[in-house]
C-alpha cells in the first residue's frame, strides 16, 4: 500500500533490458552516441516536430530549471501557479538557474485561467525598469494536484503568452499521464498549443532518471548545452540515459505505463468514490487528492499504508476532521494493494 | 582500439545486477532508502571516517562545483592548477555554483607545489576588499595529465593550505586509480592528508554516472543538502545511485576496476617505451600521454584507433613533428586492443 | 505642485555646504578618511549602538539588497509584504545579490502581522530540502503607502522572527519620517524592538544619495564590506558620501527634514480632508494616498499638479470613479504648492 | 605629498558649482529630468556618435560590470590581462554581475598584444561545451600600469577580437589621461578603432563618482537599463550624476583636468629622471612607476610622502633593493608637492 509518490516505484524490465543492451564496447561520451541520435529521431517523430532540439538530462528539476534560465532573463519574471513545483519544490532552482529572475504567483489553483494569467501579467512588467520584466509562462500537465488542462485550455493560456510576446514552458514531469488522461497526441498538448519548451518526463513514470527536454523552435535552444554542462547536467556516459529514453519510446512503452498508472489510480477513485468520499481533485490522471476524516487517515496508515497527508496534520484532537491525503499511483501499483487499502479505509 | 576517455567503456555486470537487484518494490524517494544509508555506512567504513558526512551526486562536475559552493563565499577564490578539470572543463560551473568566485590559477604543471601554492595564496587576498579573498585549494588525483600525488604531497600542500586556513578539496574522478597506483588507503589519500572534502569518483572507473561527495568534518557539509537540491542533482529515485555505489564499494569492486585499468595501462606503456617512444607524464594509472611523431599518430588513427591529440594537431606538413596524445585505459580495456595498437604504431 | 516622489526635489544647503567643506585636500579613497570615521561614531551615538558595524552607499536598493544578501543564503526565503519595494520595486535585486534566494510575500497588507507572518514562516521550510530554507524577515518603515509600525508592532514582529531563529531587515528608506511620525528614538524603532539590519535612508529626506546601514551586531555585517565591493557599490571618493551622511547628523538635520515634510504632509491632508476627500492610508508620515474621482485628479494633473496614480487608470469614461493618487512631501515642498494644490480640487 | 591615487583629491570648483545650480526645484526621477538629456546629447557629439546608448553610473566598477554583463554571457570569458583592474581589484565583481563568467588572462604585460590575445582566444572555446565559450575582449586604457594604447594598438587588436566575433570593451578610468597624452579624439579611442562599449571616466578625473558607460551600437546596449538597476546602481536623485557629467564636459573640463595631472607627471618624471632613476613604465598619462632602492622610498615616506610599494616590501634589510613605488598625480597636484617630493628623494 505505498501511494506516497510516483518516484517510489521501481523501472520495468524493457528498462533494465535496454541498459544491458547498450553496455556493450566503446562509444563517444557526452551524447556523441548512436543511441543518443536514435533518441532525438524518436522524440522528433513522436512529437511530429522534425526540427525540435532535443535534450536528455536526469532530474526534472533539472530539466526545468535549465529549460527556464534558457528562455528567461535574470531581470525577468516566470509566471506560474502558486503550487507550482518550480516555486515549492525545487529549493530555488530556478532563481538560481536564471541568475536571479523572480517567479510571479497567478493567484488561482492549480489550473491557471487565462483571465488570472492576463491579469498577472498586466501587473508585472508595468513599472519600467524597477519592477522585473515579463518573462515565460511556465505550465505543468499534469498539475501537481493530478488535474489536466486539455489542448484548449493550454491554447487558451498560450494565446495570452503570445499576446505579450512570452513563451512557454511546459512542466511535464507526468506528461505521460496526462496525455493517456486526455487520449491526445504529444504534438496536441505541446507546440500545436503553443507550448515552446517541453520536458517529458521519464522519471515519474518508469524510469531510473531520465527527462527530454524540448525545445520545438531549435533557436529557442541555443545556449541549452551550454547551461547543461555549466549546471553539470551533462552526463558523461550519455549512452545509458538514451538507453532508458529509447526504451520508453519504443513500442510506446511511455504509453502503456502512463495507461497502467491512470488505471490503477481509477480504480482506487472508484472504491473511495463507493466508499462515499470526496475529492480534492478531478482525478484523472495518476493522483488523488481524497478527504477523508482523521481518523480514516490514521488507520490506513496504521494498516501500512504509505502517503502523505496534502492540508492538515495527521496528528490533532478531532477524529472527524477531514483531511485531504495524496495518493500516487505508477505503472507498478497492483490491484491488490488498492484492493486492500480499500478495505482498510472501508472497515 | 579505443583509448577516448574512461567514460566512452561499459560498465561491469556487477553494476547492473546492482540495478536489477535494487528494482523491487516501492521505496522512499530522494535517498531515504535503505540502501543509501547502507552506502553511506561503507563509505565511512572504507574512509575510515564514522562521522563523514556522504552524498551522492551523478556527474563529476555537479561533484566538484557542489562541494566548492560549499566551502567558497562567492568573493573568494578557488587555488588550483591551470590544467585542473574545474578550470578547462566545466564551463564555468565552478564560478555558477559558488555565485561567482573566481579560479586562481597556480602557475605550474599539473601537479601544484607547495611552494608555487604558497606564493599564489600570498599574492592574493592581500589587497584588503579589493582582490578576491582567499578561498579552498582544489586539487586533482590522479591529475587531469596521469600524474599522481602521493599521500606526502598532498599533505605538504594541505600544510599551506592551513597555515592560511584555507579548506582542501580533493576532484577524485580518478581517485581509485591514484589509490591504486599508490598503494595506499583513500584515508591516507584525503583526511590523513589533510584533505577536508573529496569526491570519489565512480563513473569513469566503472558505474553509469555516481560520485561520492565525502565531508570528513560534516559541519562543512552544512549546506550541501540544500546546494545539491537547488542545483537539481538531488535524484527523487536515488536507489538506483546507491546501487551502483554499493556493488562498487562490495567485494572492493572500485578496487579491482581501477587494478585492471592501470595494468592495462601499464602493458600499453611499456610496450611504447619498447617501441621507443617518449611520455609527457609519469604513467602509473590509466592514462598515457605519448609522444610520437605526427605519422605514427595519422598511421594509428587510420587504423582506427581512437583517442585525443592533446599537444599539437593531427593535420600538418612535418611528419616527424613529436605530438603528444593521450591514451586512456579503463577497466575493460583488453590486451587485444592494447597489442593491436602496439602493433600498428610498431610497424 | 510637483508631489511625484521624494526623489524629486533639491537637497538643503548644508548638504552642498557640507561637500565645499569636505572637498580639500587629499585623503586616502574607500572610505579611509577621518570624515567617515567620523560618521561611523555619529551614527552609534545616534543610534545609542557602540559596536554597530556601519557602511554607507549610495542608493537604497543597494543598502537593501547588500543587506539582505549578507544575512540571506541562497536557497533561503525573506519573508515581506506584497507591496515591498524589495519585491516590487527593484527589478530583481534581492534575487540577484542573494545569488537566487526567493522572496514570500506575507498576505495582507503593507504592515505586515505577526499572525500573518507566523503562518507564512509556518508554510515555508516545512518541504525539507524541496523547499526554500526560512530566512530574514524584512519590514519597511515607513511603508510603502506611507503607514507607519510603532516599536511595539515592530517588536511583535521581531518577536515572531527570533521563535524561528530568523534575522530581521529593516528597509528605511523613509527612516525619518517614520522616526518623527513616531517620536521614537532610532533605537527604540530598530534594535531595542529586534531589529538587527536596518538601512537608514538619507536620499529620499534630502540627501543626493546616501543610506547608511547599520548592522548591530558587528558579527553579522562580516561579509558585508565584500558584499559592496563586488557589487561595485564601495565609492572610492567615499568622503562625499560620509560627508552628506555627517552634515545629515550634525543638528539632526535629519529629523529637521523629515518634520518639515511630514508637516507639509499634514497640512496636504488637513485640506483633502476638509474638501471632503478620503484616504487609503493612514497619512501620519510625508504620503498621502488620496482617493478622489477620476475627473478631479484629471483637473489637477492639467492644472500642472505632478503625481503617480496608485490604484486605477487616469484615463477612462467615467468621470466619477474614485482613483488613488499618491502624493508625497519632501522637506521642500511648499505650502504655496499645497495650497494651490487644494485650491484646484476644490474648484 | 599625497600621491597615493587619483581617488585622493578634491574635486573642481565646476562641479561643486553645478551641483549647486542643478540643486533648485522638483524634477522628475531615475534620470528622466533634462540635465541627463543634454549630458546624453553632450557625450554623443564629443564621441561623435549620435546613436550612441549613453548611461550613468557612480563607480568604474559598475561601469565595467553591468558593460561586461550585457556583453557576456554566463558560460563565456573575458580576455584581460593578468593586471585588468576587472580581474585583480573589483573583488569578483566581473563574475557576479556576468552570473559566473570567466576571465582569461591573456599572457603579457598590462598591455595585450594582438598576437598573445590571438592565442589566448584560439586556446579557448575550442573544447567544445566542456570549456568557457569565447567572450568580450577587455582593454583598459590608460592601463593600471599608466601606459597608453595608441589608437592603432587598440585597432589591431580589435582586429583580432573581430576575427572571432568577440566585442570589445574599454576600461576608460582613466581615459582623460590616456586622450591627453595621446592627442587623439575620443571617437578615435573607441569606436573608430573597434570598440564597442566605452566607460568614459569621470571619478579619477576629477568628478565625485560619475561614469559614462557608451555602447556604439545602442542593440548592444538593450538590457543594459535594467541590469543597472537590478544590480542597485539607478540613483534615484540622477540629476547629481548628470550635474557632475554636464560640468566635466563643458568647455571640455574633462580634458582640463587631465592635461593638469599629465603635466604635473610629466614635471615628476622629469624630476626622477633627472636624479637617475629608472622607471618601470612609460610614464606618458599621469602615473609613474618608479624604481628607487628601499632607503629612498623609506626616507621620502617618513617625509610625509603618501604612494604605494607596487613592486617589494618596504621594511627589509637591504638598504638598496630597488622597490617600485607608484605614483599618481590629479589634477589637484601642485608643482609645490612634486618639488617637495624630488628634494627628499634628492637629499
Amino acid at each position: 500500500m505505498h501511494f506516497a509518490s510516483d518516484n517510489s516505484g521501481p523501472v520495468p524490465q524493457q528498462v533494465l533490458d535496454a541498459l544491458h543492451e547498450a553496455n556493450t564496447g566503446h562509444v563517444m561520451a557526452y551524447g556523441a552516441d548512436p543511441l543518443t541520435d536514435e533518441v532525438t529521431g524518436l522524440i522528433r517523430d513522436l512529437f511530429e516536430a522534425p526540427n525540435a532540439a532535443v535534450h536528455l538530462v536526469a532530474t526534472g528539476t533539472a530539466g526545468n530549471a535549465l529549460a527556464l534560465s534558457t528562455l528567461c532573463q535574470p531581470y525577468q519574471t516566470v509566471f506560474c501557479t502558486p503550487c507550482a513545483h518550480i516555486h515549492m519544490d525545487e529549493c530555488n532552482a530556478p532563481e538560481f538557474f536564471t541568475g536571479g529572475a523572480k517567479l510571479t504567483l497567478v493567484p488561482g489553483d492549480d489550473r491557471m485561467t487565462p483571465e488570472a494569467l492576463r491579469h498577472a501579467i498586466l501587473n508585472e512588467g508595468n513599472r519600467g525598469v524597477h519592477g522585473p520584466q515579463r518573462g515565460p509562462v511556465s505550465l505543468t500537465n499534469a498539475t501537481e494536484w493530478g488535474n489536466v488542462y486539455d489542448p484548449d485550455q493550454i491554447k487558451a493560456l498560450a494565446a495570452v503568452a503570445r499576446e505579450f510576446g512570452l513563451p512557454v514552458h511546459l512542466d511535464g514531469a507526468r506528461f505521460a499521464n496526462a496525455c493517456v488522461a486526455l487520449g491526445c497526441t504529444p504534438a496536441e498538448m505541446t507546440w500545436k498549443a503553443g507550448v515552446d519548451v517541453a520536458v517529458f518526463g521519464g522519471t515519474k513514470n518508469g524510469l531510473m532518471g531520465v527527462e527530454a527536454v524540448i525545445f520545438f523552435d531549435p533557436a529557442q535552444a541555443q545556449s541549452f548545452e551550454l547551461r547543461r554542462k555549466r549546471g553539470a547536467h551533462l552526463f558523461s556516459k550519455h549512452r545509458y540515459l538514451s538507453a532508458q529514453m529509447a526504451a520508453y519510446l519504443r513500442d510506446d512503452l511511455w504509453r502503456g505505463l502512463a495507461l497502467r498508472a491512470n488505471t490503477a489510480c481509477a480504480r482506487l477513485v472508484d472504491g473511495l468514490r463507493d466508499a462515499g468520499f470526496g475529492f480534492a481533485n478531478d482525478p484523472v490522471a495518476n493522483m488523488v487528492f481524497i478527504r477523508m476524516p482523521r481518523s480514516v487517515h490514521q488507520r490506513a496508515m496504521a494498516a501500512g499504508a504509505v502517503y502523505h497527508i496534502w492540508e492538515g496534520a495527521l496528528e490533532g484532537d478531532d477524529p472527524d476532521e477531514i483531511l485531504t491525503g495524496r495518493l500516487v499511483c505508477d505503472w507498478s501499483t497492483s490491484d491488490a494493494e488498492i484492493d486492500a487499502f480499500l478495505t482498510v479505509i472501508g472497515e
